[in-house]
């Protein structure tokens, strides 16, 4: 039997547990949710016995082998994963903002504890991204990471076009379908995506980078809607894009509206999904698509991951560089651009 | 030291020479071509020692560990690989006539033998779809695959659409430029997509299925250019598609031109490019594009699965069950068509 505890039962930590209900059967017929860690209760669920608010019980439990943080933040969330790791314990994750802040940390306590700390669905929700980047594209340099990583504000740029409507009134509908939180700034301003890129750029890049040393980051604040009905009238879309481009032996990274090209795939991506395309030097092009956020195809990514320290294909982190100084950079000679008729300077993604 | 040694050093075996001299010891600093195997001679070539047309040496050097089969066909192929499993050496390859036909019994014979039997670049070329449906996935049950998987056609249909000109004319430019074989026949009958999906739909449902099994295989000879500027009045493009869907606790598979809606993302699948949309019960919709063909692109894909046998992220393979007779099936009701202003009626692909 192989025994799991979900710390945090919230949106994601509920979407495991029904997707293990559904399907864990399929990788593991005698998978058990030994424990979940919440501070509230609930009664009426199933699993309701289950429930504490008691993490050394968790900590303590030698039959518990994968920890799933689904708390977020980076307070107890940390706290607790470094715990599991430190006791033994696989850890898999959701939490985009603890794999930057402390990925660093817990994949060397991982390895060094001969467990793993994976997080599939710290970006891209549930498309299969990060086992692939790691895995699959040994045999390249990977030249560029461009991504729409960010659902909430695609859904928004989609229905301004879409709708005519304005930003800020976009915003309300976003806020009013649950896609924007009460506070949306760290989406519109970028810090989302930049968080997300600086996890993807870290692993083809074999270094730790933090969304901190990312040199520009513009949200879509002043992206208006004549913006993009100009861009339209072009067969243009605008995306807030988050790039990792190797120039020579550096990496320049940043987020920024552009002006898509219509005959780019990511000119394709609207509502509230995200695509990541991958370039690298052998394999050229590559793209991956779906849902970039939702409980269930979130929760299907962490389910991933637990399948893989389950069946063993999973391994411990490959230890990565530190980022040297200098080696993030903000220019990039080749960087396209594009005018709008009302003179607006907009980066152009081909 | 890993030594690997390259069965048949055409397009695809020279082009993992290529990848690995390239980018080899970013995962294997010691990575190592000790044999090549091949009826010619390659004086020129720095590898030019290495290579053999003794398959025995390969097989009696109990220093190699991986071997890569890029030979093609299902003779020697299929005799090699089995002898190199048997003799508990990892299997790489891009033969996807030889994993449709053998795969069983390579698979079972490499899991017998503690060793992988991994073919990553037979569905797409270098696009990493095998490795995250086997690995991914296993939060989803897998309710459709749709893919387009030959770039030949996809190639042909595309510039039937941009020149105007017929199938035919297509056909021999695409053998000019190298897309087509001299004998198009498999792919413009749709054999290949038969291939491919019959194996993606093999690893989705843990069962080993032939392309033979497959009730409905049409190509693309009946597709004019009437019907695809018929289709492009409505904004649709023709492609061919290849389908596994889940029809209760049956699959029905097929092969068939498709007039595929704007709002799809394989609408704008162009050229010679592959692209595979998976949709599970949780995860929802994800796809994959990319360079479906290609020296460097698939020996790229070759190269990723030779660093998860090396780094040890690849697990022999789970059992899967024969395929039960019924279990896959012609009928879907739930089959959408379209009829052209020209009377002619095409599956609908949204």
């Amino acid at each position: 039997m192989t025994n799991i505890a979900i710390l945090g039962f919230g949106t994601v930590g509920s979407g495991v547990y029904e997707v293990l209900t559904r399907n864990g059967a399929n990788f593991c017929p005698d998978i058990n949710i030994k424990h979940i860690l919440d501070l509230r209760t609930f009664p009426d669920h199933p699993l309701a016995d289950r429930v504490t608010a008691d993490f050394d019980k968790i900590l303590n439990d030698k039959k518990v082998s994968v920890v799933v943080e689904t708390m977020g933040g980076t307070g107890a969330a940390y706290k607790f994963s470094l715990a599991a790791l430190q006791a033994g314990k696989h850890v898999v994750t959701s939490n985009k903002a603890c794999v930057d802040k402390y990925g660093e940390e817990l994949e060397r306590v991982a390895a060094e504890n001969g467990v793993c700390y994976l997080y599939e669905a710290s970006v891209g929700g549930g498309i299969p991204v990060i086992a692939p980047l790691k895995e699959c594209f040994a045999g390249d340099k990977i030249l560029r990471i461009a991504g729409i990583l960010n659902g909430t504000t695609n859904y928004i740029l989609t229905h301004m076009q879409t709708e005519g409507k304005a930003l800020q009134d976009m915003v309300k509908v976003a806020q009013e379908l649950g896609y924007a939180e009460a506070d949306p700034h760290a989406d519109l301003a970028g810090l989302d995506s930049a968080r997300k890129i600086s996890i993807l750029a870290g692993i083809a890049h074999g270094r730790y980078i933090s969304y901190e040393s990312i040199p520009y980051v513009e949200g879509i604040e002043e992206v208006t809607l004549q913006d993009i009905r100009l861009a339209a009238e072009m067969g243009c879309v605008i995306r807030l894009i988050a790039k990792a481009v190797l120039v020579g032996e550096k990496l320049s990274i940043s987020v920024a509206p552009h002006v898509v090209a219509a005959t780019s795939m990511l000119n394709s991506v609207c509502e509230a999904f995200n695509a990541i395309s991958v370039t690298g030097d052998c394999v050229g092009e590559v793209m991956f698509y779906g849902a970039g956020a939702g409980s269930l195809p979130t929760a299907a990514a962490v389910v991933g991951d637990i399948a893989r320290v389950v069946t063993g294909s999973a391994k411990p982190a490959m230890p990565r560089k530190a980022c040297e100084e200098g080696f993030i950079i903000a220019e990039n000679d080749e960087e396209k651009f594009i005018t709008l008729k009302n003179g607006k300077k907009y980066r152009y993604f081909e």
